[in-house]
């Protein structure tokens, strides 16, 4: 019979435990941030029912549906997000939940998409939302939640860029440009890449503005654009596009809110250099209603917003008539350890266990067995090597590794109750009480 | 337009918060326990080339198969367990690895089996395995490892019930009859059922053994029959049938290494009791080469074995031509949670963190969100009530989420530097410096 191939599909990667390790801790301090702020875990399955999942990320995200039917003649497909089922999961058990309801969700979904360096098929994301508030603070807590996020990952240079999309909508009504608003949307998410003065030529030729009030569109954004002297919030914004934007109801509102927004942010964090406002973020503007967060790494520039939300008014109209305010963020947990991981910025340490036992004479296999319950019952992570090969080679394994101690002992130590304690990165020994050895291990170890 | 329906599919369910947060308690619990064995993390993609699942798990496994064609015509399928992927993975990244690898893996599994209460189509399993080596010191480490993971999982009285293949391979080899081993480990397996009077006319009429090889491979297994004064190990058995176990080389072989593995586990968990042999224990056969380990738990009799495994001689054998012996089980998490839950053994705590704050005095947002920082900052979890709601409401949402402690300030407590610190369960309550809360905090939680 002829061998298989052992291979994965095209835009999936396996794990290795030089990459499990520190995805596994991204996890955990996703969890320990989240659930810091009182955000409640929930799960959903992978697969749902496709009526649940078609439609609502648009043309493009049906097109990439892992979607198949199953052995009951049911239409299925694989989650592609968590906001979609966390709208099934909350219109499902509103009875349950009890509003506010804060949950996170830190789980795998999938895409068919065309895969690129560092975009893969398969990905993980670390979700939160906030649903049934409409209260600023609620706002201001999604802002300080990736902030703690991002600084107890380590990043210390990052900044989240907060914009209200009421701003540009209250500008619209007030240039009575509203119905113009897609396309003017469109013609800014250039800006970055063609400058100002393109744009402002494509709204007069392209959307048919004035040249003055193509002008006033393109400002608003330049206002806040990080490469000039900017103001750094809507109290900084020039006065008269403070006037504009504030010449409508919702636009007074999305200022005052957004302020509010900022000044929280600062008192809570005492870094007010890491949120800044950014009138040209606009997106997926046909979700969101009021404020929008897109968070950039100073160390990696290149990758775009590591994790990006927003508030929408009403999660779950599509399943259900109560009416589901909230506001929440997703951060691509894998697409940022990749990042990380080809900057260098991922310690490669493998061994989970600190502590390796060489097994060293053959007739003492209850004795090394003792020895490592004992240890392990003190708190520390042994792993005792399975076989009795040489010395050497069994050292040379655990240096490999990235064990930390090795304990040795030999017919002569087992007589006396001692071990050799070998520190590998400095390769010295010295001889220990194995009664002593908890005492010992926990001031080398920390 | 109308709605949605807000819907699982059938087999597939959501896990809200309150069953979430004890299933994230046994992962974190079950990754402590093989990571303080030296075992690192993996993670495999849930969808794979449909050939190299297929064909794995017999029959019922491949119609079982969530398999499709993907957007790129590919025929692939969902992994349906944790063994075959980590075969492939092996087989792919051995150059990589290294041997002895020793790996975990806690993943979803999906199978499309017929529900049933407590069974899933979606689940989650818990793995370890130890890959690239033959000594028994493994054999002993993977009962081990099933042992401190029930201990820390709060189990006292539970038993992992441990066989060796050898032994019923060496006792038909001496009985002469070899050939018949399917025929007979099927009559074995109905032992539990039927009775050893019925099983033993069964191998005469259906196998053609003779009423004197029929009665002794019946003994084989009553003699460790839990039910009566049984054998508990190898050396424990009746002398005769010792005597016909170890007549052929793998018999002897696999009768001293069961007797150094019940050694080694006594003198490891001081626990003997928890490990017993069973000679009844027939479980896949076919794929498992060596010791077979099964786990029941004295409070959950009717749901069988918790946690499985075995050793197996050559684990990657479809897909590469080196020889990779190994040794691993597997613990149905979501499996185990669902008894647990059902028996009431699952803490219902809601409130991941266990400080709330209620929104007071809507004019001091700022002053609400500095103090929640500093409290987050000194280590303690805080939920901020996102409105400024009457008090009563926002105290009653902390007790019923199972909050442990709130924090009242009011203007009278901010002018102050002070504020109420209530204790929810006794409803106590008194006044506390705000600079005195982190000790305060500290002293109550713990």
């Amino acid at each position: 019979m002829g061998l298989i191939e052992p291979r994965t599909l095209k835009g999936f990667r396996d794990y290795l435990p030089e990459t499990m390790m520190p995805r596994e801790r991204l996890i955990e301090t996703a969890r320990g941030v989240y659930r810091s702020y009182g955000f409640l875990p929930i799960d959903t399955p992978a697969l749902e029912y496709a009526e649940i999942l078609t439609g609502k990320g648009g043309e493009e995200s049906d097109k990439q549906l892992y979607r198949f039917t199953d052995h009951g003649g049911r239409d299925v497909a694989l989650r592609f997000d968590l906001t979609v089922p966390l709208a099934r999961f909350v219109a499902q058990h509103s009875n349950d939940l009890g509003l506010p309801f804060k949950r996170y969700h830190i789980a795998t979904v999938w895409r068919g998409e065309n895969t690129q360096k560092g975009r893969y098929r398969e990905f993980m994301q670390a979700d939160f939302d906030t649903i049934g508030s409409e209260n600023v603070a609620v706002d201001v807590e999604c802002a300080l939640v990736i902030h703690d996020l991002f600084r107890a990952l380590g990043f210390d240079d990052f900044t989240i860029r907060v914009n209200d999309r009421r701003l540009l909508t209250g500008l619209l009504a007030s240039l009575d440009l509203a119905d113009k608003q897609v396309a003017i949307l469109r013609a800014i998410d250039k800006l970055d890449k063609q400058g100002p003065d393109k744009v402002a030529e494509e709204l007069v030729a392209g959307s048919g503005l004035s040249p003055a009030a193509a002008r006033e569109v393109v400002e608003l954004t330049a206002a806040t654009d990080p490469r000039g002297a900017a103001a750094r919030r809507p109290s900084e914004l020039p006065a008269a596009l403070a006037a504009r934007i504030r010449a409508t109801p919702a636009g007074a509102t999305g200022f005052d809110s957004l302020e509010t927004l900022f000044r929280g942010f600062e008192a809570a964090t005492r870094a007010p250099q890491r949120a800044r406002l950014d009138l040209s973020i606009a997106r997926g503007l046909d979700y969101y209603t009021g404020t929008i967060f897109e968070t950039f790494l100073g160390a990696l520039p290149g990758i775009g917003s590591v994790c990006s939300g927003g508030r929408y008014d009403n999660l779950a109209q599509l399943y259900t008539k109560e009416r589901l305010p909230g506001i929440g963020a997703s951060m691509g947990l894998d697409r940022l350890l990749a990042a990380m991981e080809e900057l260098g910025l991922v310690e490669k340490r493998r061994a989970p266990a600190p502590v390796f036992v060489p097994f060293f004479d053959a007739a003492r296999l209850d004795d090394y067995l003792a020895l490592c319950a004992e240890l392990r019952r003190s708190g520390f992570g042994v792993e005792f090597y399975p076989e009795p090969k040489k010395l050497g080679a069994q050292i040379k394994y655990a240096s490999r590794r990235g064990f930390r101690v090795a304990l040795v002992a030999g017919e002569e130590e087992w007589k006396n109750g001692t071990c050799q304690l070998k520190e590998l990165a400095s390769e010295t020994s010295r001889v220990v009480r194995q009664a002593d050895l908890p005492r010992e291990l926990a001031a080398l170890l920390g």
